[in-house]
């Protein structure tokens, strides 16, 4: 991973600040033939958009996607593919109100990269975060939209699995659920209580914590490698690079510090000629390469340090200050993260799977395979 | 991160399986001019050398490190200095008994990285796990010391926060403790109970998870960067590449994901014309890079899958069979983990260093300084 | 070097196709506070800019850049600076007749990339060339212009050296009269024997290959690395991947295979406290490390392979063509190629000041300085 | 390419100084299951291995190798073959005499690297000219024995084109003449020519340069990558990248400078359902990608600066000093460059199969083919 690069072979350059005139990304390596629309990469961004409920930032952005390079008609099918050559995408930036920002411009705000990027560079372009604000995330999520077209067969879905100190009820865990609720909650009984406390919430001008799930199922036995390119290492480093991210967990996590060897390791049966596990606490990844089980991780995002309390701060000449935060802002950002995770799970596996095709030709053994 | 390259510019590159003739690592990007000998690595290394107590596994190695290029004989100071060259570092495996593994070479262990290598590979090094092996972590150790001697001012320690089920008392948390107990645990209060979890534990051969923490102090403000070049995030990597690690977070982790916005933004006074924080919940990162604050993470690691206790397996055949480790093993692999945790936090920082250093020549931008 | 990234610390990341709505690119990891306008750019991009002359192609674009991310205006200076993030650079394309290629779109011209695209890929933009048109090379001269900006006191200039078999006469070489023809001449003799050869040319419905010369004077000594970060190393994979590049030497280069060791290796006295070197055979690098002379390299382009003579080709069906080239081309693309050959320097001494200054810190050691 | 590193997916890194006590490589990213032993590296090494006539230099040393890792018995072939791990390949250094370079420990040879190293390091293993030394190529070598392994169906021949004036009569070439002679030349009648001139040089204690050059057969079509990936970029960097070297060409390189468009572009006629080529000006490269034709490179070897003449030079007290060579040392060190140049070939085609088999699966379209 490079500064503002990710991925080795499906490899994602992004770029943009808040309040530039645009943002967007350049795809490097994608396959080619390969169907891709804009349409197709914008019901993704559709699912990131803010604007879309009283518990997201207000920021209204249509995020539309214009593909300015790297497709081309198919004569065969007369659909448009991808030729193999980067996919340069571009997202106009459209509602950005600078003024509400002339206050912090000088100072830096609690919980915010303000100082960092002012005593890593000597600058920064203080508008809305500049190139710290989570707009940056709809580049990701235009990647992940690519990265899905070639990850056949395999499907990344992701929940929210807590909100403050409210978790859901995993014996209620539901997929279908979660696109019946603006929370992205598995847990239909839950919603209520998440309601309820972000209006409590958005009302104080707080902020408040939340937990990501992502799931990917249908990951082949055999990708990642192991040592540095573990498929666990590379989900860690994407997903602790979104916007807020404090902690990344695989599978049973950090409560496997708590189990024995006979509590933890999956033991495993024969089951129509493959392998069944008869447990997932290894979240689908061992050795770092995945074994066939869904690839489970858990995201820890912190509660947005943009409140209306005032806190206590410093700015450029070294003055202490008092500062409240009165833009438009999320009370959870992590609801917004759902796609985000989703999409960064998107670009690791399509990497892993390019790697994997690489080293291996892209097939995987099979115990008790003919031949062997 | 390549597959067995962790790095950008401090680059390290591993070798070696735990029943082949040596392992090893290749050290390239260091700084000329630094003193280095192998006495100043092999303290570190006999800090992780396994055979030292009871908990941990009885595989009884020197882990003699040899230094195989990049340094010379430095005219001014009569010492040993790195020439700016690739640093080979080997250690000759010397106490290996393949014989103890001939019972699994076709059978997958339960929980162990046996079944994904053959299903990637179709071959696999099955003596002690081959080049899954906990062995590979000496040349971490060994590439970390060397890390650490281009890391002036910065101090990195790591302990043991939990074995099991039982936490360190944190109002009890004591730097100077941990060297006075064979568990790294900074909490003297705690000892009694971990050794009489392990015992029993040793006692029916099974095993435990722990949880490791890291503390740099020293790391000045600028280090890392946005987006995919975080600190956090090249730290989220580098800890979960670790052997069994499960979880990775950045100072309040998980926590935070029930905090609110006042609670876990870290506020700012100025003291003796610095910034100062009243709190560390980001874990001394913000927007990927280093505020000055003591950079923390803590890691979860799983229980060895190595126990005495039959667990359901198959092996190559495709055929169910029930296997029972009986080779040397750890009870708790998370003390091991504890300097492998700080090597790889060192390797992390040195290539910050350098990788700010590139970028913007070193230095750090302090709120309130002449011509500002 | 990745498939369209380069450099390693100062990286560029081009994208688009001759024929799509634009192309562009992201520099990353350029130096914060570095002042950078639009209009500083645009002058380079104005030298290589297609339509000026009748030895060049008669395709007009005003190839306008625009700066989409990256900058900020800068307090102090009032003026508009790099932030240390990416720069995105656009580039609309306004002139594409894709009708004019019509009849190629399922024929392999001879000399073209239009076969190994199809071999590769089964997919390709064949309007203009797609991503193989040299239009792509406007990127790589907008990012050199980034890179000039981080290069104080190195002073890069390029000429044509060789149109045909008709090459300048050196000891008539003078800097001053390249910008005084349009053939980038620095022998102002040779400039109506040029004249007279590409109207024949032109003529003929035929073209011609060139040699380009590039010197980079005011390269500290130091940069570069040993072994596979060699200078040389780097601007020959630069310089090799400019459209229609068949060689590059650096120094004497083929001459000196035909050198004794005593006519070969450049003697050195001292003059002004530091070393001169008495010729500079090795092109300012030795080991892979500049010496502090200037830098020297040379770029054989072959002519370009659209012409109007028909040619036997092959199309997609495997039928056997005749084809002549009816769009419109340069008789000798590296006329333009100058431009270009002083980008891609400047891009690979950008990167390689970073990269030294992260090993070192930026210095060079003087014989006999004090303290040594 | 990265300082010590080169290859993306079939990575080589090399360590070691010509007077230390050891050299290697480790080589990432190998396929499994390849048939690999020592016996069939040391092959390529024997070719490689000084001291094996008049005309190289009198140095011995066994180079002998030993595979550290990254092998294991394959239980159905009963062999011994790669596991997908990185192989670390050790070569010891035997036959060093140091005491032969004490007179220029402090000073700096012209035409060596010698003041490059201390201008960027400060400090440097002057012995043998330590990483510098042209020993470091043993490595090289052995690196790409591996990689021949995993290109079924390439050949890759080198031989001398050029020793100081005298070229081969190519109307004489025969590649059956390559072995049967000790310069590698193609051309039986050159032989005698090239004996006398290095007798004469060797007399002198003179040097001389050469030209290599090499073709690799049977590389399919499609193979390689647009833009920065460029197959003839990529062997650009690492033929440059070769002790020695000064300039690098493909196909015809630098005489298509003086070719029209219709002398240069290789027409296509269709030949037993596939595209063959009439000429091959193009080294089997267009836009970057194999053709399918032979791809043929030639590199330009300067004579070896150390000779017995003594030359004008510096020391690193900024004194001027006359220095002569007293090592053992080549008269031309383009005949030992010849293996080189064929595994550096190797590792690029090596490392161009695995990125075109991650992006496309590693097929190539065919003209006309069914489906198409």
């Amino acid at each position: 991973m490079s500064h503002n690069t990710f991925g080795h072979l499906f490899r994602v350059t992004t770029w943009g600040e808040s309040h530039g005139p645009a943002l967007g990304c350049v795809v490097d390596g994608c396959p080619p033939g390969v169907g891709l629309t804009a349409a197709e990469i914008q019901v993704w961004l559709d699912r990131r958009k803010p604007g879309q409920g009283k518990f997201v930032t207000q920021r209204r952005e249509p995020d539309e996607v214009k593909i300015l390079s790297g497709v081309f008609e198919d004569e065969r099918t007369n659909g448009q593919v991808t030729t193999g050559t980067p996919i340069s995408l571009l997202i106009e930036n459209t509602d950005q109100r600078s003024k509400d920002y002339s206050e912090i411009a000088q100072a830096f705000r609690p919980g915010h990269a303000d100082y960092a990027y002012f005593a890593k560079y000597g600058v920064r372009d203080y508008r809305g975060g500049g190139r710290s604000s989570a707009r940056e995330t709809a580049a990701r999520v235009a990647a992940g939209a690519v990265a899905r077209k070639i990850l056949e067969g395999v499907t990344i879905r992701a929940c929210l699995a807590q909100i403050g100190p409210h978790a859901i009820d995993r014996s209620r865990f539901d997929w279908a659920e979660v696109e019946n609720n603006p929370f992205w909650s598995p847990d239909a009984a839950i919603v209520s209580v998440w309601e309820e406390h972000l209006e409590t919430i958005r009302k104080a001008g707080s902020s408040t914590g939340a937990v990501v799930e992502v799931v990917a199922e249908g990951v082949p036995a055999g990708w990642g490698a192991p040592i540095y390119g573990k498929l666990d290492s590379e989900l860690a480093a994407a997903l602790m690079s979104i916007n807020a991210a404090k902690g990344v967990e695989i599978g049973a996590g950090f409560a496997s510090a708590a189990f024995t060897g006979e509590e933890n390791a999956d033991e495993m049966r024969m089951k129509d000629g493959r392998i069944a596990f008869l447990a997932n606490n290894a979240g689908g990844v061992l050795g770092g390469i995945s074994t066939g089980q869904p690839v489970v991780a858990r995201v820890a995002f912190k509660p947005t340090s943009s409140i209306l309390t005032p806190r206590q701060a410093v700015n450029e000449k070294g003055e202490e200050v008092d500062l409240r935060t009165k833009g438009r802002h999320d009370p959870c950002v992590g609801i917004r993260g759902v796609p985000v995770v989703e999409a960064m799970t998107a670009c690791v596996l399509a990497d892993a799977f390019l790697r994997h095709r690489a080293q291996t030709g892209g097939g995987a053994f099979t115990p008790g395979a003919s031949g062997e």
